[in-house]
């Protein structure tokens, strides 16, 4: 950490900022430059408050140099974790499509939904058993009753199953569940974060609506830290000031998060734009970009949805996509 | 909730369209304009996909008429409500000074903080005990001691507390804290919110960082849908782009809130600004736009406060700014 | 257009509003649903304020059912628009890549750039002769003698040039330029967009930092109701919380504007990332989106530019760039 | 400007990059850390381009120490600037009321708006002749015509005059309007602000809606560095996601530019909440948070104004908030 004192100060006040940093057992370099003087912070600055270093008035600023983030920075683990779930693998190269419905609704749609997208190269089946919704009263899921199903669907099918865990109450009833998915609302829920994290469950860790990279990269720090190495980063869109869709997908975090982290990145363009009709365009964007999958809603009959129908694939709308993402991949190698 | 279908469409698609939402339970009021038809729903449309209609491809636009929060919403609720906790009242003309650290520290920082702050006018006394943190190797805060050590506060002062929750699994612990605060982060964990509407306790329910007004009302519903009354709004700064200072103060947000809630509403310069200095023109602003109160971080000694001690006032300071508040109350009746 | 009334409303008032809106040359459309009147206008709606009715406290909302942009728009014009310049087709299938240095700063340099860039497919030369920069004290570009300079590399490459135009009153010098570059800046200059209008000249529309689709297709509509169809609209970056990169590349601009308008799409990735090992993965990502074309900053001599080194490619990497666009090209067919 | 270098770097490259500095005429100063390097450089590093320095390859991050904007900077200018025009004191302790209609409509509108806002307080006329409208079908003002009526209502009341001009072009009709309004959308039409500032006329410049705190004031630097020393900041609103009002006005902006810069800041609560019975608690908030001036729209009919009525006060509405305003302004002394 630098700190940058501004010009002319007192030289009592700049030595007890020296003194006051040391009895937190850091190393300190002065460095005087021509029109500043320069303190360099060597050990262990993690803990040290750097707007409370800004706001004392001798100090002009302040500038982090290492990363806060340890675990997942690809600087520690410069190759690909590849995440391993019900027996396929994520990242390093190995391409995951992940679908299915936006909530289970009943074993008859999860099942033909998951043999439909398994036929089209599907890898892993997606489906919402507790559903976080804006409003309280809209429909909340299936919950238990929607777990279940999902597991006969991987009877049925053979796909591993990802649903969305919201609290850690309900840790239990996901124990047979392939990959526990935290929403967007939920990224900075940092007590259902240190709980998956002890689980040593694979995540699928979806970046919040408004949350910078650093931010996601820090939530999976919490999972990490907590021993649980097992983590996918998603991207899902983020709120800008954008019209006409729902969210701003923000394809540039695929190459950026790649080279900040080893953990693999998968896309969201479902949820993302809103828009069943915007969602082919924008997977195969993120296909282009390198994400290392991708996760799309598919509904055999999306009138009939209960929630987000507006954003499922028909099974075909998904075959035909699925085709073009493969020829995509081949493109960029 | 009105449907606006694009023109020259085929009959037989709008007849289907209709007969579909009746047989979802609602009234269908046709109009045909010279341009285009607009269908009028009659009946609960809470429960009606907005997006999946948006969807269709005979429909131009959909727009929901009446609002989806209910029980927080000032249409059916004119007068404003007052929130009492611990025998102070808030909202309704009571206007309510919430002051005290960021973080409990230890017994002699909270009791010397309580009396200062009560001294100047503050009538509940905050303090941070579980702490959310962007990063696990920060300070997480006292937890279980933090609570004990602001309960002795409160024995010196007689002033009652908030403190923030993060999981409803610590709720036994909070039985003696007078006001629960739910964290921006948390504004959407929807499970946590659910918890503490049964439990009826007084709630200080903060605006999430990207969230907009109506998915904070929505937030309300869910604590009041739950039966507990006792909600009180706080705006604490929204991300934008913007330079130089943590987050932006929606000061607006304060007498919007008001016009579409009986909820009292108050503001939060301190997390808002993330800079001491700022705290005092940014609280007057709030003042005089007409917030119910403020909650505002006070240290008696920042250069040693373990976190966001940039933000906090010094007791002094504190007391200057409160007489400036009442000149402005004062000013605006 | 569409005005929802409040519920309960006194008829005297209502009928005055009517009586208005018939003396502002419009029909009025009455719908009396069981919960709300509904006013249908009919006729040219255009300019009706819409937030003046919405304030009105009879009014509950208001709702425009037609887009305001005309010329642009798709569904008054299926077709795609190619647009011709300097013997280039841009649009409908015709693919542009358009690449050169951020600015001309010798003959050299840039006669030296176009012949590599062109060696690699590139179809069009793009050199910034006036620069808009932030700051005073900043290069501001070479100006005429740029032009001359960007005149000589068409000269010696055949390639057709495009450049940036800050003010009308540069029209003079820009005579001999194929296609006029509307910045970022000045998207809503409206009084340069309606001498360019004027002019006929193909212009490259750049979208502003923090406008919206709707606000660009309001600026094409400016140039197109001048009476000049030879629009290109440009995606490149929007202003959002993001960290790492400069802006956020809004790729979903690129299939929603087709939707929108007949207009080519363009994407810039060099100014939406800001640095140049981004340039790779967002030129194809915008390609798998569907993009018209490329306009990508290639320097020969990075440390050396004047300004917006961080996001040139080297000739060598555009040439392996520019590869993989045509496979992604063929992939998405 | 200081550049922290990447750990373990090759030396021969470090010393190709010091040379590089110094040649650029930079004195550098080397700091060799514990864990990094340290380069400091000294001189005019005005021209040194921060990004392209982050692009290379041994260099961690950048950091600029002094601030680019040298003419509005408060450090070099401690002192309030004062702005006179027509007779008129604004910054420094002189609270300034600017109010008018939105458009000038007819010379009995604006005369008799003109007598009312003076009547209530206001020392400055505003209205629009020149309009930058969104949508190019959409009514731009009398222009010329619009001119001469203000001058009309200054000689029936001695106010003088602000209205926004659009283009140098038209810089012959403003020759005796007292301040030059630079609207939000051409805060960067650089060209422009040179011309406005070689006037030398009083110049109004407001925020873009998507401009940081450090580009406004660039763009006064603009304004200023070709001499005009007359520049008054405006506050109106930025671009966020928020719902409900059509923008978020910035009020930590006046304390923040004030402590930035010595330029007086005046704020526009009318555009920004673009609703008229919002704009009252908002004035009062930017006067609590020290606002130099209010700049409000008023209307003697907002029914039959041409544009933005929806925004506008009625003269007696006014009066009203201008006595609160008073009693404000005396509260926070």
């Amino acid at each position: 950490m630098i700190i940058v004192l501004k010009q002319n100060i007192n030289e009592a006040r700049e030595q007890q900022l020296i003194d006051w940093l040391k009895s937190q057992g850091l190393g300190v370099h002065v460095s005087n430059g021509a029109y500043q003087t320069v303190l360099g912070l060597i050990g262990d600055t993690g803990k040290v408050d750097m707007e409370l270093l800004e706001s004392l008035d001798i100090v002009e600023s302040v500038k982090r140099v290492s990363e806060t983030f340890k675990c997942c920075n690809r600087k520690f683990h410069p190759e690909d974790t590849v995440v391993e779930a019900g027996g396929v693998k994520i990242g390093g190269g190995n391409f995951c499509m992940i679908a299915g419905p936006c909530s289970v609704e009943s074993e008859e749609q999860i099942v033909s939904v998951a043999k439909a997208v398994k036929a089209s190269g599907a890898s892993v089946l997606r489906g919402g058993a507790f559903k976080p919704r804006t409003s309280p009263y809209d429909f909340q899921g299936l919950k238990a009753t929607g777990i279940e199903l999902l597991k006969i669907a991987r009877q049925e099918t053979g796909l591993p199953i990802v649903s969305e865990i919201m609290s850690a109450h309900d840790l239990d009833l996901f124990e047979d569940v392939d990959i526990l998915q935290v929403g967007a609302r939920n990224m900075q829920n940092f007590d259902l974060l240190v709980e998956l994290g002890k689980s040593g469950k694979p995540v699928l860790l979806k970046r919040g609506l408004a949350n910078t990279l650093k931010e996601l990269l820090m939530s999976a720090e919490y999972l990490m830290a907590s021993g649980n190495e097992k983590v996918i980063l998603c991207e899902r869109g983020i709120r800008t000031f954008s019209d006409y869709y729902r969210n701003t997908l923000d394809v540039s975090a695929v190459p950026m998060l790649h080279e900040l982290s080893h953990l693999p990145v998968i896309v969201d363009p479902s949820h993302a734009t809103g828009i069943a009709r915007m969602v082919p365009p924008m997977a195969l964007s993120a296909v282009a970009a390198g994400a290392d999958g991708l996760i799309i809603e598919v509904h055999n009959d999306p009138i009939h949805a209960l929630c987000d129908g507006a954003q499922s694939l028909r099974p075909e709308e998904y075959d035909e996509l699925a085709k073009k993402i493969m020829k995509v991949r081949e493109a960029i190698k």
